[in-house]
């Protein structure tokens, strides 16, 4: 058998062997998922097993928030996504011995997640600890095209002489599994949340129906069959419990001759239907994968992903395990995006429990930078998301004695959850994000129905948060005191430069907005006097420097805080949070992740190259990287300020963040920010590509180790790909109009002949440094073997 | 029967009539301690009752602290005082009827707390349902003699003809009671925290031994008895179980005759020793008792009283509402203080079961101030508690990545027991006061001892805390960042002044200290190095201003906050942290309490008068008085700056905060810092006094309302006197040395002899405004009915 762990190939992801100690993060890298169901990569006969996980979109269970000391307008009820019934299960018994890998011998064993036909293999050959000898090939796949349906391929083959086999395929509720709570960052166990409602069994079909106890939520899971076998005297028999249902098959199969079964499961929840309305949901839904057929879902799979890849494909050349990586990543934010539909986007898509599956900043601010630009409708929909839990926004707002909308920190279904108001609450800059995103989404695609619908109320409902939030002080300038920006290891400080002028931003195109489509601003109420002075906010919005030091403070101050002591940090020190208390983290000039710099990325129109190669430097120094959502932007700022090794590091780290484990937490489920991330450090990064006032500008410049890096874009249903060289770019339309941008300043169209952009020459930057310890992992290709 | 209510008169308290919802409210004015038992006001039949209470110092049951979300360092354990077992019960049966005062009819009823006796009596007269009349009457004290006795008198009369009489007198361990937590000041429920170990009763003596479930204290209480009677067939028996011990007497008692009850209690406790040993502890104290006797106790509680108001006493002409206001203050501090010995001074003291019987800041800021003053040996009680303490303290700023010691937020035994650190812990100002009070105690009583065994260490200590917290920035300036001030309506700021100016005084009083006791030094491992810096921390103390508007800022920052919109704010909606977010609160220029201005009083060295008067204007308009700990201080600086009449109405209201109610919590406990602080504001307010540099000070001034105000002080062993009048201000010593001190800034030397010095002209002050609807009430005393 060959060497365990991930091999590095350019369409797919493969792990060659079974190291139970890394199941748990396999099953988070072999999830599947199209932004409505989740299926984790847990093997088909259920154990061994890391922790398993089935997940619907928005099903989610409630509980109390306990507070030793409470206070006024602390969340009452947390939210938690709910491992659903799992239908992925299909048990095999070797003659009397159940297939389990922990026992007998497996003599192969190959997972291989195919980018491109979106579907999960696996190939097992095992011995039982009698001597059968058995291969298992199974695929699966969540579809793209049927929203509610997950199929599996079985197959069973004996190697040597015929063998008696059973198989068993489960809808099991309420399956039992750990949960990790030590950690505050991952979700509190919850034990049995599924009550049952209805369920039936006949033929290969069962149906099993339930809702959560305290959310009221109701889920229906329905599984039917198609069985192949050339064996003799083949049995079937289908049972079910409250909790489980199962279709037993039982054949003896001959050697070289193989027993097929093919699983449909549909999935479906709703807090409003009742449970004949969801058992008839998912029976058709059934009937939809049928008449599809197995192989008619795994062509409509493939085809939606060519799609894909053709508006979307990174290619880069010169570090394979990159490529991988990247297209890794490309491929989970898809799964993650895809249709959600009017559902959000968590901070670990549905690929694990991890920050109890709820959805932060990190959709609008990362993973809508991506779908934008790459799969328009889906950035939209998530916007409709946000849009749907407007009155959850107001209420919020106004129980904190504020106007507009406030849009939650952390959140399943659009309500405030976050039970440590400094950092969650007081982060108010996630409605910045949201008409951050709205704006991006309005002016890459034109969508006017969306501007008029949508667009209009997100972008004037967070401008009236912002003018209840800030003041205009006797010290001059419009200030907001007294809240969190991105990076966790500060809190509730004065005038965050990221959050004002993003705000400022905010405050900006609410105006625009509200002017483009009076008739609707005057449904909300917004009066001319109202748009004067969100204009008048943001052009009086206070921006400290700190003149000393010739560099922006992070929030007012920062720069004039202790210094933290990195060099008597060990490394097992790190993450800083689980080993030092909040207020001193706070008060030093230690950072988890870019803040500064990431309003250098999405307002570097408010700062002048000498001040971000400047202020680069300077946050460079003091940044700790101890969150996922820091590498990527940090990249992008490295390549901006011609730090070009730096930058290709830390797209490295971004883009394997979960490959390589790097945060210790894969077991919970991906970072889909960071996974985002790594395609805005190609991107943006590399690409250079800005886009401030709704035009693109790029300014492609490549490390020396990459010879060529090209990407594919949309924008305004022009489809586009850029190829960037060492010394040159290629612009070239690929579909729809021509397309005016810019290159390193230059203005230029690109049309169907492609256009080559010389790359000037770069000025050397001054050094930058990391805190002790903390570079990121120096990157050359040619040493990696390619395992995580 | 007379109108109900609180009587006014120079020594004592008087309730007239019952009042079933006032109770509570009684129960702790009247309620008794001696600093190491506290038992309330609670009625000798048990029922009706508010809340009983019986505590004794230091003995509390442990319990989680829950986190919806964890951090590092919060701690995980909290701290209640528990309701020990009561022993004040002495139930009556009438006939058939037992004395319930809602039931029947009381024809008179009268409660008396007496300043000059320290013991609470009670006069009721009884007609049972079916008309039996009786007087009760009882008196009992907590004893300032013996510290583990407790003694009641209890005597029964019928009131016409011969009548049954049957007593009841218990020991009742785990009572049940009530507790409001929907308030986060209020403590938190601890049902039946005893566990019984040891029962024992015979004759009229009876014993329990109990301990808590979770901390493994363990406790004792004994109760003895005398009973006289002069009617027929007295008949007397002793009963124990678990959880209550019970002497009864019945007897028939002729109209005209008496039965006279005198119950001895012994109260003791451990967290060592056995329950043998606490047994015999407890009935050692009985002995004691039994051999002092009634009216030997009684004659002791006097002796010990006349003692501390020839020492203390406070005479107030011309507001006779006030002057009791101002003694009962005083008795009440006595009775927090006297023999808490090596224990805390919990905010409460013993009064009630608020605030979880945790002792705060207020000890060291506010009660150490009036017993250094009046009763010093108590201030340094309370101080070797503190000391005691140490070592957890060291344990807590090494968790917290600070040096020295870091003394908690609140605690029972010295563990911190804050929930929310950015209210809690991170107000480590409570180290500097404690530093400032040994300070001050030492430089009033010239405690060679205690200066070497205990204040080096306590001063050096907090010292380095400091040092490891602040830092001297590039922008100059040794900065203390990210700390919470004494204002709970700010927290986590920068550079607070309080909070700065406070630590300089720490670092000075060590390196003092240090070089006056170099050998205790170095045991302490401290160097020559060491003390450089922490004058060089001192000497770089950086201090904010604002230039713009000419005044200190709370913390950095402060001034350019948005104000609160004190006119859209009702008056229901305060206390505002009950109806706003922290966030809001924190980052608004709204105060609960004095905090510049308290660092106004405490380092008056520190600000010009100038800076004093505009100082106190800007916070004054800003300043809602949510807290208990405020009006004193802000007393003190009106009186400072001339606006007279409001130092007295804010004096008042320090005064009155309990006998009025006036933050409808007194049902839970008195404000032992409000009561201390109407102390404040007479000798510091009125008075003038500072002690700046360990030298005393007086710039007295009244009020035109009053006509005269005197105060006696021990400083050094001098007592002396200070009597103000409108136009003069005699200073007279009493005994010991002569003392130099300055009046108005004129040196003076007090001696047997009266010194008159003449007032000063006032110059008149700018005004100043207080909040909408939050101005003290304005006192005329003409106008006041003596009600509460």
């Amino acid at each position: 058998m060959a060497e365990h762990g991930y091999r590095i190939s350019p369409w797919e992801l493969r792990w060659c062997g079974l190291d139970v100690d890394q199941l748990q993060r396999t099953e988070s890298t072999f999830a599947l998922s199209n932004g409505h169901i989740g299926v984790r990569g847990t093997l088909e006969e259920g154990e061994p097993r890391g922790l398993p996980g089935t997940y619907l979109n928005g099903f989610y269970e409630e509980h109390g928030l306990p507070y030793a000391e409470a206070g006024y307008g602390y969340p009452e009820a947390g939210q938690t996504v709910v491992n659903v019934t799992d239908g992925k299960i299909i048990r095999l018994l070797v003659e009397d011995e159940p297939l389990d890998m922990r026992y007998g011998h497996a003599t192969a064993h190959d997972r291989v997640l195919d980018f491109r036909s979106g579907t999960l293999r696996r190939t097992t050959e095992w011995s039982s600890p009698t001597g059968r000898r058995v291969r298992v090939s199974t695929e699966r796949l969540v579809s793209f095209t049927q929203r509610a349906v997950v199929a599996i391929r079985y197959e069973v083959q004996p190697l040597d002489g015929e063998i008696q086999l059973v198989v068993q395929s489960d809808l099991l509720a309420n399956e039992p599994i750990e949960s990790d709570t030590s950690d505050p960052r991952v979700a509190a166990a919850l034990q049995s949340p599924l009550v049952s409602e209805f369920v039936s069994a006949e033929d290969f079909r069962a149906v099993l129906v339930h809702h959560t106890r305290r959310s009221g939520l109701r889920m229906a899971a329905a599984m039917d069959h198609q069985v192949e076998s050339s064996g003799n005297g083949l049995r079937t028999q289908i049972d079910a419990e409250d909790d489980l249902a199962r279709l037993t098959v039982a054949v003896d199969v001959p050697e070289g001759q193989t027993l097929k079964l093919t699983k449909f499961l549909g999935y479906g929840w709703s807090a409003q239907r009742s449970a004949p309305a969801l058992r008839a949901q998912v029976e058709a839904a059934l009937a939809g994968a049928l008449q599809t057929g197995w192989d008619g879902l795994v062509a409509e799979q493939r085809e939606f992903l060519d799609h894909f890849w053709e508006t979307a494909d990174i290619e880069i050349h010169g570090d394979p395990e990159l490529q991988q990586a990247v297209r890794f990543a490309l491929f989970h934010v898809l799964q993650a995006g895809a249709r959600g539909e009017s559902r959000a986007i968590p901070g670990k898509g549905l690929t694990g429990p991890g920050y109890d599956g709820h959805a932060f900043w990190d959709t609008e601010s990362f993973v809508l930078q991506v779908l934008t630009y790459t799969m328009p409708e889906a950035a939209r929909d998530a916007l409709h998301w946000r849009h749907s839990t407007m009155d959850k926004a107001r209420a919020r707002a106004d129980q904190l004695g504020l106007r507009g909308a406030a849009f939650p920190w952390r959140s399943i279904n659009g309500a405030e959850c976050s039970a440590y108001w400094p950092a969650g609450t007081a982060a108010f800059h996630v409605s910045a994000d949201i008409a951050d995103a709205t704006a991006r989404y309005l002016a890459a695609s034109g969508d006017t129905a969306f501007d008029r619908e949508y667009a209009v109320e997100l972008l004037a409902e967070t401008a009236r948060l912002w003018l209840s939030l800030g003041h205009h002080a006797q010290h001059g300038g419009f200030r907001i005191d007294g809240v969190t920006g991105p990076d966790e290891y500060s809190a509730v400080s004065d005038n965050n430069v990221y959050t004002n002028l993003m705000a400022q931003r905010n405050l900006r195109e609410a105006a625009a907005a509200c002017r483009r489509h009076p008739d609707v601003a005057r449904q909300l109420d917004v009066t001319d006097d109202e748009i004067a002075a969100w204009c008048e906010a943001a052009d009086a919005m206070y921006v400290p420097f700190d003149d000393v030091l010739g560099v922006h403070p992070q929030s007012e101050g920062f720069t004039t805080y202790a210094e933290w002591d990195f060099a008597g940090t060990s490394a097992e020190h790190y993450p800083l949070l689980l080993h030092y208390p909040y207020f001193d983290l706070y008060r030093k000039q230690v950072i988890k992740q870019a803040d500064l710099v990431l309003a250098m990325h999405l307002r570097g129109d408010a700062f002048s190259p000498e001040q971000k190669a400047r202020n680069f430097a300077y946050y460079e120094a003091r940044t700790v990287r101890d969150s996922s959502l820091s590498a990527g932007t940090q990249s992008i700022l490295a390549a901006e300020v011609g730090h070009l090794d730096l930058a290709y590091d830390y797209l490295a780290e971004a883009a394997l963040t979960d490959l390589h484990d790097l945060h210790n937490n894969v077991r919970n489920g991906l970072h889909m920010a960071s996974l985002a991330g790594s395609w805005l450090a190609v991107v943006a990064g590399l690409g250079g590509m800005r886009d401030h006032g709704g035009r693109l500008a790029f300014a492609p410049r490549l490390p020396a180790q990459l010879d060529r890096v090209s990407f594919r874009l949309t924008f305004r249903d022009s489809r586009f790909v850029v190829r960037i060289g060492q010394d040159s770019t290629d612009y070239q339309l690929v579909s729809g109009e021509e397309l005016a941008i810019s290159h390193h300043g230059t203005e230029l169209t690109v049309g169907a002949e492609p256009v080559t952009m010389a790359i000037p020459p770069i000025t050397p930057p001054g050094p930058v440094t990391q805190p002790e310890g903390r570079a990121p992992r120096r990157r050359n290709p040619l040493e990696h073997d390619g395992r995580g």
